[in-house]
């Protein structure tokens, strides 16, 4: 079986041209087969503002009315992932650019409404990986911004982390799959004022127990859930930490276990 | 040889929600491989007018400066493209989107500044068709925006007529290549007051006539020398009219001949 890389990339690599453009000479030498997942960074966020569309973030999420979606589906799917793609191809690496609706590889339900109307927030229900295992056998990468769809015609948007687990995990049947979280830290901490003090590897049963004792809590909990739900589905390596850990095997960083 | 068609759509068939549902539709029932270029419509300079950038187009042609270039970006490639690959979807037809430089498909230059700067413009010099080839044997339609790229990292805005002529030309090596080119009109009109008044065939010869008798002018220029481009370069077929003449084979319109 071959060995798939599924790499996410967040903010603090997106909003920065030089960063960005930095981390994509890095990624395009990977060798073998590869994805690269985006989130959305501020620019989502600065358009709005421009154009006096009302930003509401709600536990981390943004609520997502029709004018929100159409500004994360013009900033993600347009300017992030074709600046992106143009700049793969700049360094030799073909890659084509994603949404879940393009192939039909990502699958939505909108969220149903309990105590908060997300709006047009969707959660994963299916991968199809077929045409992404075409592109693959060809040498072309695929790039995946974080907005799904239906299959009824309605594009969503679904978290980033949540699209490159799911991706991990639909394609571990065909693939020894590793996926990595990239983000501004050396990995998870067990002192947030201390960026040094990386917890190496994190199982099930130490995760409960950091949960329990509040060193881990807000933000990194989701990613962490992504995290173990990839570890749980045949997904073989989950690492999180700065891009560094990809090209240097001494940078230290997250691995979770199951 | 397969027969592929290639189709383009413009405004009157983007700006309104509800054609575009019926053509999308319409267009999903065709059968055999087929890709749909879409044009931009009116939505980019709506937004242009939000984000308060001026609006600058001259003889037809928008000039693109970065920021007109992050807003043509946003439109063609994000909203209006991912839209229709959603609808797409929706109608059990399997699409992807594409920029030029997705599957680095597109290549082109940067306008060189003659009397006029055009900005970010770019002018096709080559079409690579591996990637949808691939994705065309795999009974996937690829649904392109008007952007194309340079192969050094920068996105470039390009005639929507034109991309639909160059990719007709790249596949007419392996397929039977028709094209057709849909808008608002029946076909070239021999009297622009008459929709009836239909030139059914344009051949080289007549078309030097139309032109030198003033029949045929401005906006219609371009878009037949494009026709022109692509019938004298092994593209099997080319029609310029309403989209109805795709599927209702009565409806009048212009075929273009060598």
């Amino acid at each position: 079986m071959k060995t798939i890389k599924v790499i996410k990339i967040g903010g603090n690599i997106i909003d920065n041209e030089e960063i960005l453009a930095s981390f994509i000479k890095d990624f395009a030498t990977i060798s073998g087969p590869k994805i690269l997942v985006h989130g959305g960074g501020k620019l989502a966020t600065k358009l709005a503002t421009q154009m006096k569309v009302p930003v509401k973030i709600t536990e981390g999420r943004r609520i997502t009315d029709g004018e929100t979606l159409d500004i994360i589906t013009m900033v993600y799917a347009g300017k992030i992932n074709k600046t992106i793609v143009a700049q793969l191809q700049a360094n030799n690496c073909n890659a084509i650019g994603f949404s879940g609706a393009d192939g039909n590889t990502i699958v939505s339900a909108k969220r149903p409404i309990n105590t908060i109307d997300y709006g047009f927030v969707g959660d994963v229900k299916k991968v199809n990986t077929k045409a992404i295992e075409v592109l693959l056998k060809n040498n072309i990468t695929p790039v995946f911004c974080a907005i799904t769809h239906d299959e009824n015609g309605q594009l969503l948007n679904t978290n980033a982390d949540t699209i490159a687990s799911e991706l991990a995990i639909g394609l571990s049947s065909i693939f020894n799959t590793e996926l990595y979280y990239c983000f501004e830290k050396n990995g998870v901490l067990e002192d947030v004022e201390n960026a040094d003090s990386v917890i190496e590897n994190i199982n099930t049963q130490s995760y409960k127990t950091l949960k329990e004792n509040n060193i881990i809590f807000e933000g990194m909990l989701p990613k962490l859930d992504n995290c173990f739900h990839a570890i749980n589905q045949n997904v073989q390596k989950v690492c999180i930490g700065k891009s560094d850990m990809l090209f240097n095997t001494n940078n230290k960083h997250t691995t979770i276990t199951e």
